[in-house]
């Protein structure tokens, strides 16, 4: 497709940027109701320990405490256990904590100050546990357990019993199997197989908003102002753990300053609830950086990958083995495994892959959603052996991946859909902008040396099984509010989906205005993740406007005494051959009063057959280009990127600008990961777990040069666009790891390439 | 129709009656926004004056006020004045002040002292005029005008040019003229012609909960929560004034503390939005009862009829003049004055008909919607002369009544709608019940008499022209949302409509909610009022339910391979002959994640040809039957009332707890309002303006035996309902009135039937 044919010609300006600049927006953050009370969390000092007893009485006796809340409390409750297929997190600590940071109990008092000295008239009284705290330890024979009795996930039905929901070694949470041909053999067949095994370390969110939640308990109702990015599952599962039907379970969405997968799923919105449900008052729970830090992470993985190849550079099999980091409870590392283990395969065509993946349990922060989920270090792992066989052949690794990519329309595997891109003109236009072709080789002169290296990066989008509904209400006077429960969390949700309801009414864009989310009033979302706004609930919008739509032409076709099909909407006007006639009259002619409201109605489901979901078809393709040039000090080890480029596919932009913007915020983001973000351990002591200590980048860190591209392939989504949240995060960390070969000549396996470790695999090379 | 085939058999507990009783409920008066200001309101001393001068400095610069509104701010505003189809009354005094408690300015601050500080720092140069506090002074000639310039409404095509809203003479607001047949020549011709003059006093709503309203403005969004009993059509003034688009005015409804009318339409809203805007911070106004009392009045006026009959008892013609005080400004004086004129000719059959009904301006509290809306003040007149007439004539009242009558499905007038009751079943039932046929004369013996008095009361219902649409969102487990915006003002709107969308489901009724009204999300409703919510927004929530049922069953016979027709839903599962398929996992097996929801809508127009609505048959009729029995003191003039027995048709009742219980409420402060309540003015001073002087009935002053009763004979609601909020108000006056002349042999024409006006009527007889 044609981008220069999109309706959308001009990007615009996001509605929410007003607010947004002049502090005007409100978040959760903000929300503050008439009583409400401020809690605090306890958490363990301890990886692993069974809480032998806890004595919160001089904690409630404290003035000014309204509530402790622990896990007697949690205990009672008719489902005190989350998490995403496999619920094992309890509310609060029941019997055990599993890792430093656990929640063992909480505070809600008239003011936070309160609550914090509260936290420390708890007497809790620990029988400390030997603890695992890396993969390795996990696995080892006579490893502690981290559950006395397994915990068995709920069938999923993910994949013909491809998936292993209940421990199937100890300490191992998950097991997700995958193949198609016969790897082994190809294997044998290969003229070359590369075994390489790369290390992703363990990376917070890292959102500048905390998690807030503010919860109101009155009678049967249950009302959650919540950050989550995830309303609608956020209210299964509160209405789950409390036993309360779903339509008792009322969640307000803000506006969320950042989430990356951090805010998705149930974290301790659960706790909120059980505090003003015991406290009798509404109670705010704002963690600090530090405690998000404690919350949840990125997975930390080794991924294994055996790889084939004939002597003249076709990719034949990869077989890999990958181990996630769970952390102490399950979160989303279900379907992250299966995820990971998916996209391991990268976007090459194989003869035959297979794939063993699985989380393993270690009393650490548990790991969830993020950002790419497995994806990224998928991506990692892929695209640094791509390279590395590369040159291990002696063919330049551009053209290596050109003889494998797929081709456009090709599928990504037997049975999956056929992808949606042309990689090969993406990967041209990153050599082109970068100057691949025109680069200088390093020379040995100096102590500094540079390099270039490049990446694909490949997610399939939009979720398999995924769902949406939305409502178009228009006003008597063209007017709209589109109430859709895509969450605004800066991904620019509120002006994509205003802009493509204003398109299918050909109204303007400032004459809609995307409503606030009330799971009570606003139509169902299965939740803002897996880069599925613009196409999932893009879609359900785009209908429920052309819903509203054919209910006013069909109005105003009997008021005008023809059929609809002679009319077309303009402006809030209908079109009749040469003759306009303004809707607003004819409405209030004809309703009167306080006018009409056309009420469109549009769903759409992303087909799956929940019985089989791999056999389902991708939804649309998330291809992301990386070009990197490197500068690295062969003295220090310091890594200082010069170029930066990346591009991706936004299908078609619904604005040009919101997707330049999500393309250069996930790669920077991805920059970040690959330099210097790391949650670092001493044994079983978080080392760095405090927003200081956390390094990010720096404006001083950014890449000298830093240059983004969108191309505009087409895709399912309306308008033929399709979502772009992710993909910029895919390719940079192997991008970084193979200009880093190119200019030194060594290889970094582990993310984030420190001057530590460049250091040390320049010494091992010497 | 039999009410005994209602589905509704049994009644039930009001589902907001827990919260209610336990004090969880909240009203906007619980709304606390943070950084909320708290506002207060300068008053006219003055019944009219022109401001000359006003100076808020002083007040700006009290430490603790944030903003001080006066005329120069709403002069600014876009449109500055509200009212219905007569928009007479500015935001805050501009020009003029017009009544004593007339709004001069509005004060925001930190807290409501502060606030009321600064109002005596406001220093407010008044030019005093002349004022006229009476009808008769008013239209004088010669007399001072409230409006230099007459205020000319919009045209709101109401009937053939038979309303002038256009001041047709000075200090006349509107006029409304309606005839059928020729009056005069009918009188000419009747055997008998009567002519009688009644006096209806200033009432007040005395709502328990105050006027209160929080506002927030954020940049172009303007947020309100409300009190008001018609959100949407408080949304469009709002945008009116402001000048803004509707989708930027969101307007949050609650609970609602009694209204009465005294809650419909524009009041002090404005006032509270164009502070927040001027402050930049939400701003919360809660009027004081005294506020209220200086608020809205139900209409005073001096109803002048002539009524033709034969010499054995028929009813031949009616002429009537009919003058209501609507007080300083307009507020829905139109359409009372048109609603007063059309029920002036009670429930019975006539040969011609003419009315003259018109609202005069006064320098007094303006005068606007009552429960009832002119049927009161048309019953009070019209029932006390039909008896007065009968009593002249030897008739026995009753008698004289049920020979008039209007038959079941006979025209209220012709082309109106049939009458949708038997008013002389009705009748009988309320003379059997208080024994009117074994009543005992009064006899001279002792100071104290009794008597009995019967009343016929009709109006019609449902609002005219009027519309409402509706949602039902049903959850994956079959618990459902109603979204619609009937307010709950205690009529029981929240229990009704759950139960018309739970029996339309065939769903338990504690599975369904009533949403919260927020009119950016719930589906426009044209107002609560007009005993509407159970006909018109019941008929669009039951059309979304059945909307939902249609989809469901639909999503069903797909799963089962079957037709829709061959299914059957039955508590949340889906009946095929013999078999039964739970809902539930059906539905989460097909769209897995967080569920899916089912959103029914539904809509209802009332039918009116806008351009002729008088020709527009009514929806439906609101009878009611009253019997009271008294004993006058005829030393004091005391009146006692022994018996009160009250009877309304709900054409089915949807809960006849409720129904009964909006009967006897409103009977009874039908009864407060004939023996007690009026706003006296002493001259151009409002007399007895705080709660404790104005009188309402304590307990001891209730009936001594107190009765209702309702009768089923079907209605164009829901299975069969039909509007029961305020039959039971209309003839209890009459009845009071009617039962004062069977005891002591005088009449007397002026509500309340105080002491002093029954003492005097007593010794004018002597």
């Amino acid at each position: 497709m044609d981008g220069t044919a999109s309706p959308f010609r001009a990007p615009v300006v996001a509605l929410d940027g007003p607010d947004k600049v002049t502090g005007a927006a409100r978040y959760t953050f903000d929300v503050s109701l008439p009583g409400m009370l401020h809690a605090k969390v306890l958490r363990s000092p301890h990886a692993h320990a069974r809480i032998r007893s806890i004595d919160p009485r001089r904690a409630e006796t404290l003035p000014g405490v309204v509530a402790v809340v622990t896990g007697a409390d949690a205990a009672r409750l008719p489902d005190p256990y989350y998490g995403v297929a496999i619920r094992d997190q309890p509310v609060v600590a029941i019997d055990k904590v599993r890792y430093v940071g656990d929640m063992v109990a909480a505070v809600a008092a008239i003011d936070e100050e309160t609550a914090y000295r509260a936290l420390a008239l708890i007497a809790v009284h620990y029988e400390k546990l030997p603890a695992v705290t890396t993969i390795d330890e996990a696995l080892a024979e006579g490893a502690p357990l981290l559950f006395d009795t397994p915990v068995a996930g709920e069938p999923i039905k993910l994949g013909d019993g491809l998936i292993s929901l209940k421990e199937p070694r100890p300490n191992v949470l998950c097991e997700f199997g995958y193949a198609h041909g016969d790897a082994d053999a190809a294997l044998a067949e290969s003229d070359r197989v590369f075994e390489d095994r790369f290390h992703f370390s363990r990376i917070n969110h890292f959102h500048l908003e905390p998690h807030v939640n503010v919860a109101r308990v009155t009678g049967e109702q249950i009302e959650l102002w919540s950050c989550n990015q995830d309303p609608f599952v956020l209210r299964s599962d509160i209405a789950r753990i409390f036993g309360r039907p779903a339509n008792n379970i009322r969640i307000h969405a803000s506006y969320v300053g950042g989430g990356f997968g951090g805010k998705s799923f149930c974290k301790m919105e659960p706790l909120v609830v059980l505090l003003a449900m015991k406290a009798g008052r509404p109670v705010r729970l704002c963690l600090s950086l530090d405690e998000s830090l404690l919350t949840l992470t990125k997975h930390a993985g080794i991924l294994m990958l055996k790889t084939g190849v004939t002597k003249d550079g076709r990719l034949t099999a990869r077989k890999s083995e990958i181990q996630l980091d769970g952390g102490a409870y399950s979160d989303a590392s279900a379907l992250t495994v299966v995820k990971t283990g998916y996209r391991i395969t990268g976007p090459y065509r194989w003869d035959a892959v297979a794939t063993r993946a699985y989380a393993v349990r270690t009393n650490t922060v548990p790991a969830g959603s993020f950002r790419g989920f497995g994806g990224t270090q998928a991506s990692f792992a892929s695209e640094s052996q791509i390279d590395m066989i590369a040159r291990r052949l002696g063919i330049d690794p551009h053209d290596f991946r050109c003889k494998n990519l797929l081709a456009p329309g090709e599928p990504f595997r037997p049975g999956d859909s056929g992808i949606d891109s042309d990689l090969a003109k993406g990967l041209d236009e990153v050599v082109e902008r970068i100057g691949y072709r025109q680069r200088v080789r390093s020379s040995a002169q100096g102590h500094k040396a540079r390099g270039m290296g490049l990446s694909i990066g490949i997610k399939d989008g939009g979720g398999t099984g995924n769902h949406a509904q939305a409502l178009v209400k228009l006003y008597s006077s063209g007017r709209a509010i589109v109430s859709a429960a895509a969450v605004e969390i800066g991904q620019g949700a509120t002006t994509t989906l205003s802009r493509i309801a204003a398109e299918t009414l050909n109204l303007p864009l400032d004459w809609v205005r995307y409503g606030a989310i009330d799971t009570d009033l606003t139509p169902l979302d299965n939740g803002t993740h897996a880069s599925c706004g613009t196409v999932v609930t893009g879609i359900a919008v785009m209908r429920a406007a052309a819903d509203a739509r054919a209910q006013v032409l069909e109005f105003a076709s009997e008021r005008l005494g023809c059929t609809a099909a002679e009319l077309a909407l303009d402006n809030w006007t209908v079109r009749r051959g040469n003759y306009a006639h303004p809707l607003a009259p004819m409405i209030a002619e004809h309703y009167g009063g306080a006018g009409f409201e056309f009420i469109g109605r549009g769903m759409v489901k992303v087909p799956n057959d929940p019985k089989a979901p791999l056999t389902a078809a991708s939804l649309f393709w998330m291809p992301s280009w990386v070009g990197a040039e490197v500068e690295v000090d062969r003295e220090t080890g310091k890594v200082q990127v010069v170029q930066l480029v990346v591009g991706a596919d936004s299908g078609r932009s619904v604005n040009a600008i919101a997707c330049r913007g999500q393309v250069e915020g996930a790669a920077l983001q991805a920059f970040g990961q690959s330099l210097f973000e790391e949650l670092r351990y001493n044994g079983a002591e978080p080392a760095n777990a405090t927003p200081l200590a956390y390094r990010v980048p720096l404006a001083g860190d950014l890449p000298e040069r830093y240059e983004s591209f969108v191309l505009e392939h087409g895709g399912p989504g309306p308008f033929g666009a399709k979502g772009i949240g992710e993909s910029g995060m895919l390719g940079v960390a192997a991008a970084i790891a193979n200009a880093i070969e190119d200019a030194v000549g060594v290889r970094v396996t582990q993310i984030p390439f420190t001057p530590e470790r460049v250091l040390a695999a320049i010494e091992a090379a010497r």
